[in-house]
Order: C-alpha cells, then structure tokens, then sequence
C-alpha cells in the first residue's frame, strides 16, 4: 500500500557505493504541503534551494507552451523585513496580526507575470506554485501562498519594471506549527487555531469532491 | 546530489520487514510529467488510481479554503468515446487531429468549479492539476491539461447540474510518446515534433525565470 511516511532511499546503482539519503512519496509530500504561516525564522534557505524550487516551477506545464511567468527570489535579512509588512495573513484569523518576528519567513519567491509575454497568466501561477512548494516540503521547508499583497508597495521595493506584474507571493521557511486536516462539515470551510496554537484546516471529503 | 533518477525504497521499520519497492524524487516526478497526448490506450486505469489523484488534489491548496472545486472521473469506454470529440489537441500541431484510435486517452478527470460554494476558481484548478498530474505520474500513468473544450456539448454529456462549470479536462493515460524538454531560445516557446514522433518542448532557462 502506499500509506506510509518516511522512507529510507538509495541510488539503483549496483556497482558503485549505494548512497543512503531519506525521501517520500508523493502523496505523503502533497499532505505535508500544508500551508504554514509560522517558522523558525533563524533557519535560512539558501539560493540553491530557492533556485531548486525554480527548476521545478521550469518543468512544471504552461498554458500553450507561453510561460509568461518570471521569478523574484529572495533570502537575505533585510529584504525579507521591507517584503513582510505587504502581506496580509490568514484572513479568517481575525485576532491574529501574522508571524510575531522570530517566526517570520526566511525566504520569499514571488511570482511575476511578464506582460511583454503574456496578457494573462492563465492557472499557471497555480501549477507553478504546488512545484514549488512540493520542492520546498521535499527540502525540508514549507510555505504559504499569499495572494492579499499590497503590489503598488511591494513592487516598488523590489524595483520591478513595469511588465512585471506581482501575481501572488510564496512566505517560505521551516515550519514551527503544527497543521491539521479534518473532514469539512456542513461548508465550514473556514480554517481556525486552538488555544495551544495547532491550526486546523477543515477539507472537503473525497465523496463530496467526486461528482457522481 | 538529487540528480539522481530511479530509486528504490523501504519503510523506516526496523522491527518488521523492510518492504521494498520503487518510488521517484520529486524534481524526477516533475520532469517526467510531461503533457503526454499518445497513449496506450488500452492500459486502464482503475477506479481507485483515479480517486488516489483526486485524494491528492483535495490535500492540496485552496484560495481561503473555499475548495469550490469537483471532479468528474470516468474511465469507461463508452463514456471515453464520448468525451475525446469535445477535446481540441495540441494547438500548434495543425496537422495533427489529436491521437487516433488506439492512441486516445483510457481515462478522464474533469475539473468543475461548483458555482453554489464560489463564483471563481481563482487558480485552484491549476494547484490541484498538478497535484494530479504528479499522482499519475508516480503512477505510472501521464496526462495532458485541455483547456480548448467543447464546454456546453460535454457538460450536456455527462448530465451536469447548471451550477457545476467545466474548467479543464486533464486527459490521462499510459504515455506512448517520448517528449524532450530543450532550452528555448529566442522566445521560440512552440513545442513541435519531429519526424519520428518525437515532441519537443522549449523551455525557458532558469536564467531567464529567475529575475535579478
């Protein structure tokens, strides 16, 4: 069956050194996609694992072939503290301001449709992000999709030209919460927090999803 | 390094058996998700693998949570026969009708919004086709997202409800075609094949994606 969690991988190649490293099925990394909006935020993510993230989205289908879609990518410190203040967090959490500092992302990839190519972005944004933040659970991180940005401000901090228009923003880090799905009852879609802060996230079951 | 390709894995379970079996990292289920338009199209593809995709798609990201998506899931024959005429293939290969007999898809998953829980999908039909399109990947199955659909002629096929609104239709199958990913130059982004049936894919480089 394929229920199960952590694995332990090695390279299919006989003749030389097998070498050990730990991975996960699909599914398993698709269900600890939550999306997580606190983390510790002294636990950097490298360029190379941003740019990892990238190559996926790359791979990852466009809309007739066009990919409008370009990549701001960013880890450093004092970037991270201009970008923070143009999300807006968890909008059903209405008591709650957004990671407090020390739980802020560390990393932020912030997806831009490139107007010179493309009037619109389609789903694509939608595609490239699940690659993305797959790549990112896979690495050990996790995420959030942000689409409530304040873009005017956001771009002029980033110095964006005028076709690159901000689609939505990816808040990336090692996660510091505990997420939980439960079955959706009667349309409560709405996600909430318990007093001990573990977040859950009501779902839609696989019956009402499945159009008979 | 993650260039690796196959590898094979076993449960952390030190206590029992460790059951071995064959599973892909991500970055290789992401390459290998090609959008496949040839098929075996006699290699089925069974009722559960189809709810297994789905599964992956209700664990997957909904703008605040509203999951106003359904699926439709058919792997019938006769219903098959039904669905491939609403479907336009590939667009820039005008010489091409689309897969023949025997070449056509074996399965179905059509993506609906549900107009009574939201009046737009936001990009959740293209989180949640990825999502699926990796499941079948790992699978052993492939598939391609039609968007140019016959909207009104297939809705009345599969006798949908006024408040159910087809978004895309993901064609899935065996793969029965070799496609290759090339760096696109020029903004060359039509994919084309070349006389053995080889598809060819220009891809932006990263360098390109990735904005300074």
């Amino acid at each position: 069956m394929r229920a199960f969690n952590w694995i332990i991988c090695g390279k299919v190649n006989w003749k030389t050194n097998v070498k050990y490293f730990v991975t996960m099925a699909l599914l398993d990394i698709i269900k600890k996609n939550r999306s997580y909006r606190r983390f510790y935020e002294e636990a950097a993510i490298s360029e190379e694992d941003l740019k990892l993230m990238v190559e996926a989205a790359r791979y990852s289908a466009s809309s007739r072939n066009i990919q409008p879609l370009k990549y701001y990518i960013c880890n450093s410190v004092e970037m991270n503290e201009k970008i923070f203040p143009t999300l807006a967090w968890a909008g059903y959490l209405t008591e709650w301001d957004g990671p407090v500092e020390g739980e802020r992302p560390s990393a932020y990839i912030i997806q831009l449709l490139d107007k010179n190519i493309s009037a619109t972005a389609s789903c694509d944004h939608g595609i490239t992000a699940q690659s993305m933040l797959l790549q990112a659970v896979e690495l050990g991180f996790g995420g959030c999709i942000i689409a409530s940005v304040k873009r005017e401000t956001l771009s002029k901090i980033l110095g964006l030209p005028e076709n690159l228009e901000i689609l939505q923003v990816l808040a990336l880090g090692k996660p510091k919460e505990v997420v939980v799905v439960d079955d959706l009852v009667e349309n409560g879609y709405k996600y909430w927090r318990e007093e001990d802060g573990t977040h859950h996230v009501p779902k839609r079951t696989l019956d009402e999803l499945i159009v008979k």
